[in-house]
């Protein structure tokens, strides 16, 4: 088959000149006599890649100077574990804000290292809205206070920043890193598998406002501290090149599209077509996250009659719409419509539920 | 210019027939509407490529049954990390031999978790020689005893696995894995970053006994824990999916050319012909290893004249033979000839050396 329009939460569908950049150069890149795949990180040449990556997603962001962007592997889960060991000391007291799976992640990485306060947790209620602000039980000398800003399987996405003063704001933006303009300074770290909003699988970006560098943390290997990471602009050890450049086309590509400005606006349009198209349904789709935290990134939903779940997802995908079922914690449909998702894919989306609904409603 | 003969010491050449295969599948993989990149690991797709490459690497390296086969992130680096948190108990003392850059890299790793005796140490003698055997000091109740097969930038190599009887044999394998039979059988661990012998940058071979789990090792997260990456199939998060792919790619191919009698075979000559092709030269070109400890895999050598480097390293990428720099610790020259550099490759390396020398000799 030819491409489809993919809605898969990730790794996600990339941008097609992204992917074609790097078809054309995947047997000789930029001059060199060979793949960039084949090049040492150390060469001038994949240097001046990264350091061009760097620079666009500064520029892409806002990010302030006063911060390090790091390129790193281990994905998301790997930074849960490892902020704990750079930026709390043993056993200290940490604040986690649980409203989603990837929260109850980001605990179970750090409890081995620190002392886990749950500030708020949504679970009761099935993770279909975010704790008012007013109900957080945050601690009196946190090293820090950290939350999901968007939980890609229960939907769920915080529409603002949380005000927090006890301690610097750490936030998992995996599935929503650069879908909005943000105020990175508001922020201690931000941290995100590339694979959802920046594009490929197998990097990781890790902001880091500087000072917390001066934190002790507890005892670990070079391998594990963030300031050695920062210090050798990634390249403490071989990176991943290829992903990393991957990244790089990504953000030269958003940058060229009009940044995240444009990308907030089409990413609104989308997320409001697919909840109109689930809630002008009459009940025959549903999503039942609280309309003020529904997530523009994800957007899970359930047909009223689950024995039409194998029909919709087969017919979805004659039609040329991949990747649409739900995570198996919750069952049902999850469209993911990151940045690289087309606005023409959420149209074929949207057309084809009506149309779904009207054969079988 | 065109496809050069690549004689980096990592991130590697590849094969040819490797690179057209995934620059073919770049925007359309396997009939699913996608890229690789963009298709979720846990799609049944991904799981079979996944489990495809960790079925050929077993043919390929004849792994018993008994070792877990792990494809993670963090590169070796992050392994000499690891190995300490899983398999020692805090402060427990470990065996290390030293037989260049990377085998203190591993020491420098490990340090904060574990006592470690140093057993032997080539520094003194310019990580010239392997140590002899007998005057290994092992210790008496080590958790492991870890050696760096290989060592890429001293250009010294074991070639024969080192008996040891205290303790479980743990060796860093980066740049010599599957470059010739090996008994897997005796050793606890063996890792290799991918991005030499086996191709792809971004993903890391983990062979582990698996009776080993069975250490209780230290307090980590369980992002850190190999048991529970072999319990989830190396998929406890996000894997590096384009880059194992790419390593399944790799294994296929080095299972159609003769697998790894074959390329024993191959390594033997390319290493022949250049460390003759230095001897012969009557000093012209040096390597300062002791015979016996020559590394089949990188070849560091160095002109009489170090003013004539500059022509050298100029005239053999006009030639079509680059990345030949010698690191910066040794300089002079390093020639990297794993498994995916062709005879071709050297014997036109061997020539120039020839040609080059008859003009400025």
């Amino acid at each position: 088959m030819s491409r489809a329009f993919n809605f898969s939460p990730g790794p996600a569908t990339l941008p097609e000149p992204v992917l074609r950049q790097a078809q054309a150069e995947m047997l000789e890149w930029n001059g060199v006599g060979a793949s960039i795949v084949e090049v040492s990180h150390r060469g001038p040449e994949f240097i001046e890649v990264a350091r061009q990556a760097e620079a666009d997603l500064r520029t892409l962001m806002s990010i302030p100077d006063d911060y390090a962007v790091l390129f790193l592997q281990g994905g998301a889960t790997a930074q849960q574990a490892l902020m704990a060991l750079n930026f709390a000391a043993p056993g200290q007291t940490v604040d986690y804000v649980v409203t989603g799976h990837w929260g109850k992640t980001a605990i179970k990485q750090a409890r081995p290292y620190v002392d886990v306060n749950i500030a708020a947790d949504s679970e009761a209620g099935g993770f279909r809205d975010i704790p008012a602000r007013d109900d957080w039980r945050l601690s009196k000398d946190a090293a820090y206070v950290h939350y999901t800003a968007n939980e890609t399987i229960h939907g769920v996405e915080f529409r603002d920043i949380p005000q927090v003063d006890n301690a610097p704001l750490f936030a998992d933006f995996s599935s929503s890193i650069a879908a909005e303009p943000l105020d990175v300074s508001r922020f201690g770290m931000i941290y995100a598998g590339a694979q959802k909003n920046l594009g490929p699988v197998g990097v990781t970006v890790v902001i880091v406002r500087r000072d917390l560098f001066e934190r002790a943390g507890q005892p670990r290997a070079d391998i594990f501290n963030y300031q050695s990471h920062a210090n050798g602009d990634s390249m403490l050890n071989t990176p991943p090149t290829w992903n990393w450049y991957l990244a790089g086309l990504m953000f030269k590509w958003m940058l060229a599209e009009g940044g995240v400005t444009e990308f907030a606006r089409r990413n609104a349009r989308k997320a409001a077509l697919l909840y109109d198209t689930i809630d002008g349904s009459g009940g025959f789709y549903r999503n039942e996250v609280a309309h003020a935290a529904r997530s523009r990134m994800n957007v899970p939903f359930f047909l009223r009659d689950a024995a039409l779940d194998a029909a919709f997802l087969k017919e979805a995908g004659t039609a040329g719409l991949i990747s649409l079922k739900g995570h198996r914690v919750l069952g049902g449909m999850r469209a993911s419509i990151y940045n690289a998702m087309p606005e023409e894919g959420v149209q074929a989306l949207a057309s084809f539920m009506r149309d779904f609904q009207s054969r079988y409603g």
